[in-house]
């Protein structure tokens, strides 16, 4: 078989095919957001971009030939590669360098956000209103993709984005930093109006369905539920985050709660 | 021709074919959100109906015979109509009706938000932060289909909707019944925690293309804008409608800005 690969830009979605192409791009740094492997390939070259999936922890899956020929329609050599279309920033990097400007850090962890336009919406936001980075898991997150960024109005290409593996150590290293965690759920006592936002705050908010995880909950200083009035009581994730980030604003710029 | 005419209920949408059903579903009160008729039916019959299409200014459109057989499998006789989902409020009777409860009113005026989504997720918004009604035009809204309800979650069968045919007309009237009229728009100086909105109170939000009208600006009192601090500066209008509803419960929980 003659080696062939290279890349190839589709839907907005830069995807690499060829072992020797997929292994180029990891060790040159490029994000990989999920990686697929032919089932039940062999050979030594397979065997070499194992390990270096294992030791990069890429989200690797073996996959039957029809996925991968629908994936690439070039000679993919059982293996086709999506590229993040964002450059992820280390948490530990970001925090010191938004206290070095003087600012009080805004960060917003999203626990289990998967819907792409939620998370797209939500990165809009959070770049309008001045958050200075989105903490999201490395698994069950939204894929960030094309339609994330449409999606987020080119926002996921401005605001820093931050992906770490164990969430929960990222939460205790913000609150050793000085963050105050801020839970976003509806089964809060208070408003966000009496929670002092005006300090270094993460805010966490969980998906539509389960909220946020309990593990994390134990974590966060405060809590807090967007005051409702209607029949439905129940506000899109996306809208929620908006209002919490705005009553943000709202302190910062008035000096306190 | 054998007479044949009935209702079909199909991916969540009511539509009526046949001419004398939707003659009688008009005269008995149904709420026609469009009304297709063949392209040159003629007979006494057609022009009894397009009579009371004109009568009851129904959205009435020619179209060639395939749109109807795309739209209804059966006999349509050359006309399909399609039934709103939900009831229609009168301003005039809502207003008051709010008073009487001895509520402060709060409206919200949708100029042009033709996006099916974003008018659900409104709509949803407006509910669960206890807005008292919706007013959209007559024309240049977005179709209240099945869709529409959907993204509202249920809130578009809850929360009433007042369809105006003259948008200044409705905004005098609720200038008239006490409400102040207040245009949320980007070129605002003022911020939303900087007018008093736990008085009886109108809010516009415009398209995200053009904003909020010329002839609807002239009759506002007030004029906000979210603070932004990012690059994008440009929230997305269900975001937007939701901060300044959760701004508005704020301050009435407060008791004033």
């Amino acid at each position: 078989m003659k080696e062939k690969s290279g890349t190839e830009k589709k839907q907005g979605n830069l995807r690499i095919f060829g072992i020797r192409a997929v292994m180029e791009a990891v060790e040159s740094g490029k994000e990989i957001e999920s990686l697929y492997i032919q089932k039940g390939a062999g050979g030594s070259l397979y065997r070499d971009l194992k390990k270096i999936a294992r030791e990069y922890d890429l989200p690797m899956q073996a996959v039957p030939p029809e996925k991968l020929r629908y994936l690439g329609d070039k000679n993919h050599q059982g293996v086709v590669a999506f590229i993040s279309p964002i450059v992820f920033h280390s948490l530990e990097q970001l925090i010191p360098s938004i206290y070095e400007r003087g600012e009080a850090p805004l960060i917003l962890i999203l626990d289990r956000i998967t819907d792409v336009r939620n998370f797209g919406a939500i990165s809009r936001s959070a770049e309008c209103l001045g958050a200075h980075g989105l903490l999201i898991p490395r698994k069950g997150a939204a894929q960030i993709n094309a339609d994330a960024v449409k999606t987020s109005a080119g926002a996921l290409l401005t605001i820093p984005v931050c992906r770490e593996r164990n969430l929960k150590n990222s939460i205790t290293f913000l609150r050793e930093s000085g963050l105050q965690v801020v839970a976003c759920t509806e089964k809060a006592q208070k408003y966000p109006a009496e929670v002092d936002l005006s300090m270094p705050t993460a805010l966490i908010l969980g998906s539509e369905e389960d909220g946020i995880s309990g593990e994390y909950l134990k974590l966060t200083d405060e809590a807090v539920r967007i005051p409702m009035r209607g029949a439905i009581a129940s506000l899109n994730v996306s809208v929620a985050a908006g209002v919490i980030l705005y009553e943000t604003v709202r302190q910062r710029l008035a000096g306190g709660s």
